[in-house]
């Protein structure tokens, strides 16, 4: 009997949650399972989706027929899983809600989420493992590179840069051609209208650099 | 002959004719009536609709198989006026535009009205008699209580608590995990990056308190 | 042999383009030709389509049959050369999304672009040569006027008026009932809650003018 294959999905929490729901709302009938590092969720029942293990296990039960995302908000965190399952050859599936739109020309890495009523504008560039949330509208020409996590209602200007692994608060906005560095954190509700450098948290309106994201930066709050 | 079943809208201002587009786009050969406490309104032709009397007229002719939504921007008004409705059983219809997108793991209470491309992500629940105005983002395992009111382009970060009656003015952004107590106002284009307690008017970047809602509050600047 | 009607895109920028992606995804089949004033952009070749010549190419080659539309940024050029085109009687074609909500009773004049999943809601009126980037909310009732572009993620209060030629940047709030001069600029991210007068510059929270918008005024950084 021929296994049906399955979607796998890194991360148990809401943006495996989401990414559960977005899947499940174009494809009724697949199979889903999590996947999670947190050993207390193994077992659990999640969305009615079993919780099967850790990263072993699915490097394990991974068959060329599945695809697996990495759904977990922390940008760091998600990069460095999805560059793991690359490294292990998975296939990385992308989660598009069907009401989101991607222009024909903009361009869509692996292992990247967009989420309802997004926008992915003409010439635009998304990366691999990113996150863009409900919302959102990357406009023309502009990059978003890997790991990188727009928050809801994001809105940006034409030609912008987000840097590797950068994180936008839900509801910034960005001026036409802004870069924010990598690595950086810009508050919800911000306005940037000035570059950015890399690993610095910035926010407010304008928004302007409060502190490094270093070892200390607790990222948990931005979620 | 079978009386053909009736739409009924409960006030003919802008979020009634609102509603009334709303569910024209769905139902465009059904028979719609609206019903306003004005009574200078009473016989007039609204976009095509007449209005036929007030509360009492519509309790003397609704039938089982009609349904009513109160489309009334007064959160306090819709509020009440919905749960007299409740009290004598009358079916409460929702008014949700097909472009909006309501996941399939979140909730959402009867008389509610959600307006175009806005979205209800994972796990959310919202309540009766809410409206979530056109591009609204409501994020996942966020609650939207009873009468609450969220203007256009509002953005929430995940798990947030809008307490009932409560007014959000539109592109206000939300942070994760905020709450904002019961029958507050926040303006229009605010940031809120910490809890506000009930009953109170804030707004600002970040959103500040500043005066208390009571019965001087004049509502009406707000719609 | 009869000849295919030809969709004519004034303009080989990036609203040009979007309009190209946004025509395209309508009519996949249907035959795109750029028009520039810029001569060194005349016989290239931008996503697929070519730059065939100037003004003076269009009214030598336009047939009835064709419709154009001036996708060109800058305001008070594509409001100038958009009446060039009416006058000489050139049938002026709308470039809205599939993804785009335009309520029933809202009204749309020619010429005018309305991008992805943009809302216009119920009895608003956009003029002529109009651009709503992606996202923007027009709520209820409001008038935009002719030559006016509203950034991506822009979200307007109710019975708001955008005067001609007006330019309203990215993720801006405008508070119900407000009144924006012609021929003004409000930056990116701003929130207005009081009426701006013709021809100045504005910005921030709440927004303030700045400056006149006079002829020394570098429009280029808008876009």
């Amino acid at each position: 009997m021929k296994k049906k294959c399955i979607k796998w999905i890194f991360g148990a929490g809401a943006h495996g949650r989401i990414t559960l729901d977005v899947w499940r709302s174009a494809s009724p009938d697949a199979e889903f399972h999590f996947i999670d590092d947190n050993p207390r969720m193994h077992g659990k029942i999640i969305d009615g989706v079993p919780v099967d293990g850790g990263i072993q296990f699915l490097l394990d039960h991974f068959t060329p027929a599945d695809e697996a995302v990495v759904a977990i908000g922390y940008n760091n965190v998600r990069l460095l899983l999805g560059q793991r399952l690359e490294n292990r050859s998975l296939i990385l599936g992308n989660a598009i809600h069907g009401s989101a739109v991607v222009m024909a020309s903009a361009r869509i890495g692996g292992g990247t989420m967009i989420f309802a009523q997004a926008v992915i504008n003409t010439g635009a560039n998304v990366g691999k493992h990113v996150i863009i949330n409900a919302g959102a509208v990357v406009e023309h020409d502009s990059v978003i590179e890997d790991g990188a996590l727009l928050g809801s209602g994001v809105s940006t200007g034409g030609r912008v840069t987000i840097g590797e692994g950068t994180f936008i608060g839900a509801g910034t906005t960005l001026a036409p051609r802004i870069k924010v560095g990598q690595g950086s954190v810009v508050g919800a509700g911000s306005v940037v209208v000035k570059d950015l450098p890399p690993r610095v948290l910035a926010y407010g309106v304008p928004a302007q650099v409060v502190r490094e994201v270093d070892k200390s930066f607790d990222w948990s709050r931005l979620l």
